[in-house]
C-alpha cells in the first residue's frame, strides 16, 4: 500500500480536481457508499465475483466478535451501489442517474507491487451511470474518454492509444471495455483510464427496472468508468530522467523555484531582488523562494532537480546588475535569460511551452514504440527487438490470443478504434483477420 | 455504514472544501496513508490500543489465504502515520510538519447506529502536526479550533461551547482534548470537532526525534485534530422541522428553487419569465428551475420543503403582470415580494440574512439549554426537567465524575474555557471546586 507525502498527494489532487470539474459540468454527481460489501452481495454477479474473489481482503471480526457474514473491503463498488440504485430508480424521470465516487479500493494481488502502478490499495474515481436506453449509454463513452484523454494530454502530458479490450481482458461483468493505453519507457504497455459498457447485465442481477413513458417496465442500461493513481506512476516513468523526476508544469506543486546566489556582502541586496521576483510571480504561478541559508546554490539545484520542479530561476549580483534572471528548464536543461521587467509573463509562456513540448516528446516516443506487422515471425521479432505496441491482424478468437500470449509473453492490450490498417490474415491461425490488434508485453 | 446520495454528499463536500482551503492557508498539507494497519503497529501505544481494540474491524484473509498478521481497518491513523513520520523527521529544519488526511475510518461500535451521528464508517479529516516545541504545538489549538468554529458558525449555522475534555474523556494516547460541544433539540449534548494535544507520548513510542539547532537530540511535540460527518447530522437535527430538512443557505446544493405557476394558455409566457429569472440568478447562487410538467406547484412546494431548499421563488401570471416574484423562506415560511429588476441582489441579501438568522436562532436555543447550578439536587433537577448543559462546580476527581454519571446518566461533556462562574464546592463530594464543568446527557 502507498504512503503519499504532500508533494505526491498534490499530484493526485490535481488529477481529481480537474476531472471532478469536468464531471460536474456533465451532470455527474458525487456520492459515497460503504467501504465494506457483504459477501452475499458481492456474489450476486457470477463473472464479477469470479474475477475479484482471489483478490478480496476479507473482514471477519469486529472487535473481539466473529462476524456472521464476511465483509469484503471494496475492490470496486458495483454490487454495493446497485442494491441501492435498484431502490432509487422507479421511473424514466429518475434517469439518467450519473453517480460517482472518489475513493480508495483494495485488491489483494500477489504480483510484485510497484508504487502507483500496482498497489494493493489505490485511489480512483468510480463512475456509475444508469440510463433508460442503450443508445444514450453508448454515447457516454466519448464524453468520459474525452474527459480522461484531456487529463492525460493537458495535465499529465501523456499520449495514449484509444481502443477496445478483448473479450478476455474486458471488465468482469460488463459487455465491452474501452481504454486509453500507454507505453512505458521500457517498452511495456500499461493501461490507463477506462470506460465500460455494462449493458443490462447488472440491471438484471440487481433488478434495476424503471417504468417507461409508455407504461412498460424495462431494465436500465449501465456504464462504469475510472481513472486511478496509476496515471501518476505512468507520468513519473514517462517523463523522468537520470537526475530524478520531471513533473509537467500543470501538475507540479511547485512550478518555479527561485534560487538566490549571494555572498555575505551582497546577501541583503540579492534576497531583496529575489523577493520582488517572488512577489510578481506569486499571483500567477506556484512559486517558492529557496532562501535557506544552510544550503549552497549547487545543493539546492540538485534537490529541486531531483524533485522535478519545472523551472528554476537563478539570480545573483551579475544578473541584478544586468536587470536579468536566468531560467533553467528541468526537462531540457535549456537556459534562458529573462528580463526582470515583466518576468511573470515570460515565466508563464515558458511553462506553457514546456508543458506542450513534454507532451510532444512523449507522443514522438509513443509513435516510435508503435509498429505494425502482418506475420507472426515479424511480430515476434518486433516484440523482442523493439518492444512497444505491435499492431497486427487477428481473427478475433480467444485461442489465438492465448497462444500468442503463451508463446511470446505479449497480450492483446487493445483493439484500436482506428482500424485503417486492417488487412491480411490472423498472424496465428491464418484465417481472415477481423481486427488489427495491439500486441505488447505489459504491466 | 452510510450511503450518501448526491444532495447529502454535497453537504460534506462543502465542509471539506471550506475547511481544506483554510488548512492550506495555514500550511497544512494533504497526504494519504494506508487503510490497513498491521496489528503490531496498532499495539505500540498502550492506551491507544486499549481504547480502540474493541472497535476494530479486522482483515484476516487476502483472497483465499489467511494473513500472517491481522490488519486493522484504520480507526484513526496515528500508528501507521508516525512510523513513517519518524523516518522523515531528522532535524529542526523538517519541522513543523503539518500533515492532514481526508478519509474514511471504521469503528465497529455496538451501540445503536444513527445516520451521521454514530456510524461504523465515517468521513473526517485527521490532522497530525509535529512541532519542535511544546509552545508552538499549544499555539496551534487556537488556529485549528478557530477554523472549525468558523465552519460551524458560518457554514452550518451551529453555535457551540468551547471547552476541554476530562481526563477520562480525552483522546486515548493524548495529553489533553479540546472540543466544540453542541446541543441537540432533544437536549442531549453532542461532541463536534476537536483538537488534541498529544505532548511527546507518541513521539516517545514511535521514536520521532530530531536534531535541534544546538546539536542536541529531542523528541518532537504533537497534536491531532478532526472534523467528521457528524456535523452534518447535528446541522440536520438542529435546523430541521416537522416538514423536513432546513439547510442553511451556505450549505445547500440548491439554494433557490423557482417554481413557475401556469395554465396551458399561459405556459409559454410564464416559463419564459421564469427562465429569465433563472439566468439572472445562475451566476450568483445555486439555482434550479423546476419546470417539470408532470407535477403540480403544490406537489413541488412540498418536495422542496422536504429537501430543505432555503428559498422558493413563485411566479405566475399575476406576478408577471406586477413585475414581481414571490419569495418564500424555508426556515420561517415568511413571504416577500421581490421586484423582478435586480432580483439577483435581493435574493443574495435574503439568503445572507437567512444564514445569519438561522445561526442566531440556534444560538438562542443553545443559551436556553444552558443552565448553571451549585448543588447536586439542583443539577439533578435541571438534568431531568430542562435537560441541556448544566454548568456546575466539580473537584476534578474521576470518582465524582463517575458517581454523578452512574446516578444521573449525565457525563461531564467539557470544562468550558470560560471559567468566570467558578465558585463553591464540588456538587458531589463537597470539596472546593477546581472547575466549572458542563454536565449533560449525551450522544
Amino acid at each position: 500500500m502507498m504512503v503519499l507525502r504532500p508533494d505526491g498527494y498534490f499530484l493526485w489532487e490535481q488529477v481529481c480536481r480537474a476531472t471532478d470539474e469536468m464531471f460536474k459540468e456533465n451532470g455527474i454527481d458525487n456520492t459515497a457508499f460503504p467501504l465494506f460489501i457483504p459477501e452475499r452481495l458481492l456474489q450476486k454477479e457470477a463473472k464479477h465475483i469470479e474475477h475479484f474473489k482471489a483478490e478480496v481482503a476479507w473482514v471477519t471480526h469486529g472487535g473481539e466478535s466473529e462476524l456472521e457474514e464476511r465483509l469484503a473491503v471494496r475492490p470496486t463498488s458495483e454490487t454495493i451501489m446497485y442494491e441501492s440504485v435498484a431502490k432509487w430508480v422507479r421511473s424514466w424521470r429518475d434517469l439518467p442517474m450519473k453517480l460517482n465516487q472518489w475513493n480508495n479500493v483494495v485488491r489483494w494481488e500477489f504480483k510484485h507491487p510497484t508504487p502507483f502502478l500496482r498497489t494493493r490499495e489505490f485511489y480512483w474515481n468510480e463512475g456509475h451511470s444508469i440510463y433508460a436506453t442503450e443508445e444514450e449509454t453508448i454515447k457516454e463513452r466519448e464524453i468520459i474518454l474525452g474527459i480522461y484523454s484531456k487529463i492525460l494530454r493537458e495535465l499529465l502530458a501523456l499520449p495514449y492509444i484509444l481502443g477496445r479490450k478483448t473479450e478476455q481482458e474486458k471488465f468482469a461483468g460488463g459487455v465491452a471495455t474501452y481504454s486509453l493505453e500507454m507505453i512505458m519507457p521500457d517498452g511495456k504497455a500499461v493501461q490507463g483510464p477506462d470506460w465500460h459498457f455494462d449493458g443490462q447485465n447488472f440491471a438484471k442481477v440487481f433488478d434495476i427496472m424503471f417504468l417507461n413513458k409508455d407504461g412498460s417496465k424495462a431494465y436500465a442500461w449501465q456504464s462504469t468508468y475510472a481513472i486511478t493513481t496509476r496515471v501518476i506512476g505512468i507520468m513519473i516513468a514517462v517523463h523522468g530522467d537520470d537526475r530524478g523526476l520531471v513533473i509537467p508544469p500543470m501538475m507540479s506543486r511547485i512550478q518555479v523555484v527561485i534560487v538566490p546566489i549571494y555572498r555575505n556582502e551582497n546577501k541583503g541586496e540579492v534576497l531583496e531582488a529575489a523577493g520582488k521576483i517572488m512577489d510578481s510571480l506569486a499571483k500567477r504561478v506556484r512559486v517558492r523562494l529557496d532562501d535557506r541559508d544552510e544550503y549552497s546554490p549547487g545543493w539546492k539545484f540538485n534537490e529541486w532537480e531531483l524533485k522535478g520542479v519545472p523551472l528554476r530561476l537563478e539570480l545573483g549580483a551579475r544578473e541584478i546588475a544586468a536587470g536579468k534572471v536566468i531560467a533553467v528548464r528541468r526537462d531540457t536543461g535549456e537556459k534562458a535569460e529573462l528580463a526582470m521587467g515583466g518576468v511573470e509573463k515570460q515565466v508563464q509562456r515558458l511553462l506553457k511551452r514546456m508543458q506542450k513540448e513534454m507532451y510532444k516528446r512523449a507522443a514522438k516516443a509513443l509513435k516510435a514504440m508503435t509498429s505494425s506487422a502482418y506475420t507472426y515471425a515479424a511480430v515476434k521479432k518486433l516484440l523482442e527487438d523493439k518492444k512497444g505496441f505491435v499492431l497486427a491482424p487477428w481473427c478475433g478468437s480467444d485461442e489465438c490470443e492465448n497462444k500468442v500470449g503463451e508463446e511470446t509473453g505479449a497480450k492483446i492490450t487493445n483493439i484500436p478504434l482506428d482500424q485503417s490498417k486492417l488487412k491480411g490474415n490472423c498472424i496465428y491461425c491464418g484465417k481472415p483477420a477481423k481486427h488489427m490488434a495491439n500486441f505488447a508485453r505489459s504491466y
